[in-house]
């Protein structure tokens, strides 16, 4: 019997590419602040869906084909973390 | 003695406030397309920052005082979540 899962998705621009967003954050923000104990800050997205599923797995694999088939972000620029929280 | 720790700030909408963002992606596109096993979809923003700490409480602490300081969110009408990552 298929239940409401809660399934978090995070995209983010994949490790080896620059993060613009991110580098204005610490450059102009936090480091002139003087928050100098922050070294690096990377931005992200987050979606968190309720999906009707049949099991965790079920949910992963549906919120994932999903964001593949809708185009919810982009392959070559983004990865992609979805995880299942109930 | 110091170490780097990875900290994930999630900035979402409350949950008694409206999110447009994801009312858009859920009814222009996702039910548009026929997946109706999503229910809802809620955005947010993540940021994932390397911060230099004592421990992981002083890691939490000190991304929480930055976070409020520098009015990353809005208390208003954003609820904040922490986690420590290693």
């Amino acid at each position: 019997m298929n239940q409401l899962f809660s399934v978090e998705i995070i995209i983010s621009n994949k490790p080896q590419a620059r993060d613009p967003e991110g580098e204005t954050i610490i450059r102009d923000l936090v480091h002139k602040t003087g928050y100098e104990s922050v070294k690096e800050i990377r931005t992200g997205k987050l979606l968190t869906i309720q999906i009707d599923a049949s099991s965790q797995e079920d949910a992963r694999d549906r919120a994932l084909l999903m964001c593949n088939d809708l185009r919810l972000y982009n392959p070559v620029a983004h990865s992609i973390s979805v995880r299942v929280r109930s």
